[in-house]
C-alpha cells in the first residue's frame, strides 16, 4: 500500500465524526475511525495528534482568518465595523461546511469535556480579536469589549443557524445578531 | 482536639491561596494546607471536595446572587439595565475581598487548566442569567446576548479592577465598562 491516500484527511475527519455521532466520542477509538476510513492507525497519527484534534483542528485557521480580515479592513472603520468584517469573513467559510459544522456541534454538545476546549477555542479567538484591534491603535478597554462582543455575537448567530433545519446565510445572522446586540446595549 | 474549629474554612482557604502563591498550584498538597492552617485533612475535606475546589467555591454563591438580583429588579427595567444591576450587585459582593481576589487572580492567571475552569465557570454565570432573563419574558437571542454581553462587561471590569494597585470602586468600573460597550457597538 502507498504511503500516500487521497484525501486521508477529509476521509480521517469523515469517519471520525461519523463514529462520534453513532456511539459518542469517549467510546471511539483511532484505531476504529483509521478503519472506517480505510486507512492505517499510523495515517492518523500523521494528521491528528489524537481523536480530540480532529475536531480542533480548524480552529488555527479559522483565527488566521479572522485575524487576517480584521487586521486588513480600512484603519478609518471602526472597531465593531472591523470586527463584523472579519466574523462574516469566518461565517461564509464556516457556511461551505454545514453538514460538518452541524455534525461537530452534536458530537461537541454530548461531551462536557469537548465543550470546556471549545470555550477554550472561543476564548483564543476573543484574546487574538484583541490583540490585533490594538495593534490597529485601539486602545482597551474598548479593543478587548469590541472583542469579547464580536465573540458572543459569533457564538449565538452559529447557534441559531446551526439549530435550523434548512440551508441559511450565516453572514446574515451575524449582522442580524450584531443589531440585536447594539439595541440591547442601549437599553431596549 | 475538638472536631469543631473556629473558621476552619475560613483558615483553609487563606492557607491554600498563600500556598498556592508561594510554591503554585500543582505543588501544593492537600496535606500542607491543612497543616498551615493548623487543621487536619479530615477538616479540610469536609469543607472542600479538592484543592481546586477552594478556588471555586464561592461560584455558587455568586451566581445565586446574580440570579435573585436580576429576578427581583422591575419587570420595566430594560434587560441590560437588569443584569447591570446583577453585575453591581455582584462586584460590590467581590470589593469587600480584594485582597483574596487578587491573590485568587493571580494563581489562576499561572495555571492553564485553572484559567479553563474560570471560563467554565464565566459560561455558566452567563447562561444562569440568560436563563433568568427568558423567565422575565425576554426572548432570544436578546436574552443570550444582553447575558453574555454583561458578563464580557464584568470579565473585563473585574480585570481593570484587580490590576490596580489602590482600592477602587468595582461597581463603578462595571458601569465604566458597559458605557464603552454601549460606545463600541454604537461603532464609535
Amino acid at each position: 500500500m502507498s504511503r500516500w491516500e487521497p484525501n486521508a484527511r477529509g476521509r480521517l475527519e469523515q469517519a471520525a465524526l461519523a463514529l462520534y455521532g453513532e456511539r459518542g466520542f469517549e467510546q471511539t477509538t483511532v484505531a476504529e475511525i483509521a478503519a472506517r476510513a480505510g486507512l492505517t492507525e499510523r495515517t492518523f497519527f500523521r494528521h491528528f495528534a489524537d481523536k480530540r484534534e480532529v475536531l480542533f483542528a480548524g480552529a488555527g485557521s479559522l483565527q488566521d482568518l479572522l485575524v487576517s480580515t480584521l487586521a486588513s479592513t480600512p484603519d478609518s472603520a471602526a472597531p465593531i465595523d472591523a470586527i463584523t468584517a472579519a466574523l462574516e469573513a469566518a461565517g461564509a467559510l464556516l457556511q461551505e461546511r454545514r453538514q460538518y459544522a452541524r455534525q461537530r456541534q452534536a458530537v461537541i454538545a454530548a461531551n462536557a469535556e469537548l465543550q470546556e476546549r471549545e470555550l477554550i477555542k472561543l476564548a483564543s479567538l476573543a484574546s487574538a480579536l484583541a490583540g490585533t484591534l490594538r495593534r490597529r491603535g485601539v486602545t482597551d478597554p474598548a479593543a478587548s469589549l469590541a472583542a469579547e462582543a464580536g465573540i458572543a455575537v459569533f457564538k449565538i448567530a452559529f447557534e441559531r443557524w446551526i439549530s435550523l433545519s434548512d440551508q441559511q446565510d450565516l453572514p446574515r445572522f451575524i449582522r442580524e445578531a450584531l443589531d440585536e446586540l447594539k439595541a440591547v446595549t442601549a437599553g431596549k
